[in-house]
C-alpha cells in the first residue's frame, strides 16, 4: 500500500495513475490538476479549433466515447483527481506537496510515498508588446483552444499566426482551410520548421503552403502587436499586418519550476533530468511527458521531445515502475510527422545542418520516386531526404514528404524504428519491408534512398540542388559556357528546348551512348530528368568518355516542380 | 575488364547486370534468358491479370515508359540480352556456359570470369491428371498470364483456382473482382495463407473472401482435372466444380537444376546455399533471387523467400560484389503484404504455429484498435497479433489486417525493420513512431499490442480467441455454470441481451466496482468489450474483488465480427 501524488492531469499523469492501479489496485493515487479539464488529447487542439473534432469533450473522452472527467477516474479507475489545485512546493525531506485551491484559496497539502511530476510544458513567452489584447492566444490548453474557437465563429477576416513549428502550421491549415480566414504566418527563422527539415525541403512544404493561400514570411521578426483592447494589427520589422485575431505558436518550454525550486536536477533549459527508469535526481520522484529532458539516442545529447506519443509510452512506464518493475525508457530519437494541406511531412533523428552544427562530417541524399509499383494505377510521388554520417555510414536521420501520409509514415517508421539501434547504408539499402505492387516498389524507395545516398557519399554521383541548378540556369543564360543536358524523353524536354534554345539539349540517357558525339566537351554540364536517375546514369556515361564537368539535379524535375522557384 | 554472363533475365539479372556494368562499363556482361520476355514485374502478374495493368508493356517497361527490352539494355545499358537460350550445363573447370539457342536448335558456349546464377523458381507441380487440358494453367511468367488474359476476354463463367497462397488469392481477386467470375479456391491445408497467418486471422481474410462471394474450400484436396481437351470440372475428395478456367498456383520451388548438376552446394530442398555476399560454394559463381535459400534471421534455418523485392536488393548487391565490393545480404526476416479485396494483409517474422513448431516457448498477443487518433474522423480498425519468445520476450513475428493498406503497412514495416536486430516487447512498447492524430494514436496500435502481448505473457491478461468463446456461448446457453459479462455501454450491449438474456449480463466497465455484488462469484465468466480493452480492465476488477474464474475475449467484439462465426 503505498501513496502516490502525481502532479499534472493532462497526458502522463492520468495513464501513469492507471497503468499503476492495474498493477497495484489496493495503492492510493491522488492526481492534482491545475486546470478545469483532465485526460485530454492535447495533440487534437488544432483539429478542434478546425472543426474537424465538432465537440472538445471527443477529445476528452475514451475510445468508446464515455468522458474522461473527475467522477470516471474515481468510478472506472479508483484514481482520485482534484482540478484547480496549483502545486506551489514540493517537501523532499517529508515527502508532502504543498498545494493550492483555486476555488477557495486556500492551501491544502499532501503526503506522498511516490510523486510523479506531469508538470508539462509551457508556452515561450515573447513578451510582446500588445500580446495582452483581446484576442491573441498563447495556445496554451484545451481553456484557450475553446475561446479560439468561439472567437472564430464569431467571424474573423484575417489571421496572424507567429511561429511556424507545427503548432503554428497546423493552426494555420485549421484557420485557412476549414474557414477560409485569410492567414499569414510569421517566422524568425529562415525556414519554417526550423530544425526539423533541411532549408529544400522546408522550401516544398513552403510552396506549398503559399499555393494554399497562405501568406507564409520567413526571417521576419514581429516587433508590436497593436490595437485598442481588441487586436489590430501586427507590426514586424518588414511591414504591417491586420488581424482580428493573433494565435502565438513561439514554441513550448518546460514547466519546471516546482522541480527547480524542489531543487531536482535539470537541463540548462529547465527540462528535469531522469534516469532510464525516469526517476528524477530524488528516486522517490519520477517525472515524465513534457517536463522532462530526454537522451537524444542519435546525438547522445539532452534533447527535448514535448510529443503526446512519448508522453503516453511514459506514463505506462512510470505506472509500472511505481508498481515495483524496473522497465525502461532510453530516450528519443525525434520522430514527427505533420499533415499540411494535401501533403503529410515527416522525419526522424537529425536533419544535415544539425548533424554539421554538431561537428559531424555528414551528407544527405534526397530521392524521389512513386510509392507503389510505378505500373499499378493508384500512387503518390514521395520525397525523402536521408541523413548519414561519411566516416562510419551510420545513419543520423531521415525526413520525407508525401501527399500519401501514410505510405509517407511506413517509410519514416522503417527507419525510424531502427534508428537507436545505429543502422548503416547497407541495412537501409536492404530493408526488408513488406512488398506488394499496391504498396511498394520492388526497388521500393526507401532502399533507393539508401543507394542514391551511397552513390552521393561515394561521389559517384556528383549532385545539385534545385537553388544550384536555378542559379546555373540564369549564369548559363548569359555565358556560353554551362548547358543542360534534358536526359528525359523528347516529350517531356520540349517545353525547356523551346523555352530555351541555346541552352537545353535533349538526349535520353538511353540514347546517350551512342550520341555521345553531339555532347560538347568543354562546357560545364547540368543534367536532368524527372528523377535524377536516368540523370545519374548519364552522368556515369559521360564520365566512362570523359566528360567529368558534370553536375546531376538530385531527385530531377520532380523536385524543382514542388520546390517552387520559376526559370 | 571481365567477362561476366548472368543465367536468367527476369529481375536480379538484369539488375545485377545494370549495377555491374555502372561500376565498371569497360567490362562485358551477358544476360542468356530462355524466354522471350526479359526485366518484367512479375509480381505484377495478377494485376495484368486482372485489367488494372492494362498493357503487358507496362510491366515490361522503365517508370519513365521506356520498354526494357534487348535494344534498350544493349543501347542504354551496354549489356548484351540473348533470349531464347536455354543454359544446359555449367563447365566450372573451364569456366564456360553450355547452352542451347532454342530458336536455331544449335548448341552455343559462352565463356565466364564470374558467372550469376538468376534462374528464379518453377511453379511446384502437382501431376495431377487433367493437367494438360486446354485453359488449366500454372502461372510461370508472363507468357502465361497474356494467355490467360486472353481466355478470359473470350469469355470464362467459372473459375477454380488449386491454393490459396498469395498467387492463388491474388489471382481469385483478380477474376472475383474484375472479371466478376464465379471463382472458388482449393487450398488443401487447413487455412489460407498456411505458414503466414495464425489459423485466426487467416479466418478474419477468409471471412472477407466469402463476403466478396469467393467459393472457400481449405482441407480439400483436388483429386482430378476432367474435360475433353477443354478443361470442364475439377474434382476432390468432396465434391465437384464446374470450371472454364483452372489456375494452378500450389507455390514455387527453386529453379536449380543447372546448379545442382554443376555440383553446386543446395539445401536438400533446392535452394542454392550462398555466403552474405552471395557468392555459392563456387566463388566465382554468385546467385540471388528465387533460386537461393537464405537464412531466415529470425530462426537461424535456411528459408525460401521467392519475392521480387529480394531479388531486386540482391541483384544490387552481386553487382556491387562482382566489381570488387564486398556488399552483404544477411538473410531475411520474412516481409510480406498482400491486397484481398477490400483488405490488406501483411506480416514480418514467423507465425505463432511456426514458433511452438520450432519448439519455442512461443506465446502471441492480438489487438483490435483505430489506426488514428480516436478523435479524428478518418480512420481504420486495425487488426495485429504479435509472436513472441516467453523466456526472453524477444518478439518472433507479426501479422495484423486493415483495410487500410499503406496505415498497415507502417506498423509491420516498423516491426519488420527492427526484427533483425533482436527487439524485446519493451521495445516494441515504446517504438517512437511518427505521432500526429491524423496518423496515429498517441497510444498507437503498435504499441497497444506489445502492451497487450505483455499482460498475456505475464498472465495478467487471461483471454480466449474467438473460437473458444463461441464454443463458450454454446455450452453456457445450456449449463448454469456460466455467464457472458459484457463490459460496454448499453447501447451496444442491448442487442445480445435480448438475443440471450439468460446468460448475458451488462456492466460497463466504468460502473463495476460499484455493481460488483451483481457479478455472480460461482460462475463461469466470459468478459467481452469492442476491444479487448475494457474487458481486461473489468477482469482485473474482478481479480481484486476474489473473482477469477474468468476469461477475455481477445480483441473484443472488433475480432468477433470479423472472424465471421455466427451465435
Amino acid at each position: 500500500m503505498q501513496k502516490v501524488v502525481i502532479i499534472g492531469g493532462v497526458a502522463l499523469g492520468p495513464k501513469a495513475a492507471c497503468r499503476f492501479k492495474r498493477l497495484e489496485p489496493e495503492s492510493e493515487v491522488t492526481i492534482l490538476e491545475q486546470g478545469e479539464f483532465i485526460s485530454y488529447g492535447g495533440c487534437g487542439i488544432p483539429f478542434y479549433i478546425s472543426g474537424e473534432v465538432s465537440d472538445h469533450l471527443e477529445l476528452q473522452s475514451t475510445s468508446f466515447h464515455v468522458v474522461r472527467d473527475v467522477s470516471f477516474f474515481k468510478e472506472a479507475k479508483d484514481v482520485n483527481v482534484l482540478t484547480k489545485i496549483k502545486a506551489l512546493k514540493i517537501d523532499r525531506e517529508n515527502k508532502r506537496v504543498k498545494a493550492l485551491n483555486l476555488k477557495t484559496n486556500k492551501e491544502i497539502s499532501f503526503e506522498y510515498d511516490k510523486l510523479v511530476l506531469a508538470t508539462g510544458s509551457k508556452p515561450r513567452r515573447l513578451g510582446l508588446k500588445g500580446e495582452n489584447l483581446n484576442n491573441v492566444f498563447y495556445v496554451k490548453g484545451l481553456e484557450d483552444a475553446i475561446l479560439i474557437r468561439q472567437n472564430i465563429t464569431k467571424g474573423v477576416n484575417k489571421a496572424v499566426v507567429i511561429g511556424a513549428g507545427f503548432i503554428g502550421l497546423e493552426i494555420a491549415e485549421a484557420l485557412t482551410d476549414l474557414w477560409g480566414i485569410e492567414t499569414s504566418i510569421i517566422e524568425c527563422q529562415n525556414q519554417i520548421l526550423p530544425g526539423f527539415l533541411s532549408p529544400e525541403l522546408a522550401q516544398v512544404a513552403s510552396h506549398h503552403l503559399k499555393e494554399q493561400g497562405v501568406n507564409l514570411y520567413t526571417q521576419e521578426q514581429v516587433k508590436e502587436i497593436r490595437g485598442n483592447q481588441q487586436v489590430e494589427k501586427v507590426i514586424t520589422n518588414k511591414r504591417e499586418l491586420e488581424a482580428d485575431i493573433v494565435i502565438v505558436a513561439p514554441g513550448v518550454v518546460p514547466n519546471s519550476e516546482l522541480a527547480q525550486q524542489a531543487g531536482l536536477e535539470t537541463t540548462a533549459w529547465g527540462g528535469i533530468i531522469v534516469n532510464e527508469f525516469l526517476q528524477t535526481s530524488d528516486p522517490n520522484i519520477y517525472a515524465g511527458g513534457d517536463v522532462i529532458a530526454l537522451k537524444n539516442l542519435i546525438t547522445g545529447e539532452y534533447g527535448y521531445f514535448p510529443l503526446g506519443s512519448l508522453a503516453n509510452r511514459q506514463g505506462r512506464i512510470i505506472g509500472s515502475n511505481l508498481a515495483g518493475e524496473r522497465k525502461k525508457f532510453k530516450g528519443a530519437v525525434g520522430s514527427f510527422i505533420l499533415k499540411l494541406f494535401d501533403l503529410a511531412i515527416a522525419g526522424s533523428g537529425i536533419t544535415l545542418n544539425k548533424a554539421i552544427a554538431l561537428g559531424k562530417k555528414a551528407k544527405s541524399g534526397i530521392a524521389i520516386q512513386f510509392d507503389k509499383a510505378h505500373f499499378y494505377p493508384e500512387k503518390d510521388l514521395t520525397l525523402l531526404e536521408l541523413v548519414v554520417d561519411e566516416p562510419s555510414k551510420k545513419i543520423l536521420g531521415i525526413q520525407g514528404i508525401s501527399s500519401n501520409g501514410d505510405s509517407l509514415k511506413a517509410r519514416i517508421d522503417a527507419v525510424a524504428s531502427i534508428l537507436s539501434f545505429g543502422p548503416t547504408l547497407e541495412d537501409i539499402s536492404n530493408l526488408e519491408i513488406c512488398y506488394s505492387p499496391p504498396f511498394a516498389a520492388a526497388m521500393d524507395i526507401i532502399n533507393v534512398i539508401a543507394n542514391v545516398t551511397e552513390n552521393i557519399v561515394e561521389q559517384k554521383n556528383i549532385g545539385a540542388l534545385p537553388k544550384e541548378f536555378f542559379d546555373f540556369v540564369k549564369v548559363a543564360l548569359t555565358s556560353k559556357d554551362k548547358i543542360v543536358l534534358d536526359c528525359r524523353g523528347q516529350d517531356n524536354a520540349k517545353e525547356w528546348l523551346k523555352k530555351y534554345p541555346q541552352i537545353w539539349l535533349n538526349i535520353p540517357t538511353e540514347e546517350l551512348r551512342k550520341r555521345i558525339h553531339e555532347v560538347p566537351k568543354d562546357k560545364e554540364i547540368m543534367l536532368v530528368c524527372n528523377t535524377g536517375a536516368r540523370s545519374y546514369e548519364a552522368q556515369l556515361i559521360l564520365r566512362q568518355n570523359n566528360i567529368t564537368n558534370t553536375k546531376n539535379v538530385i531527385a530531377g524535375m520532380g523536385f524543382l516542380t514542388r520546390y517552387g522557384l520559376k526559370i
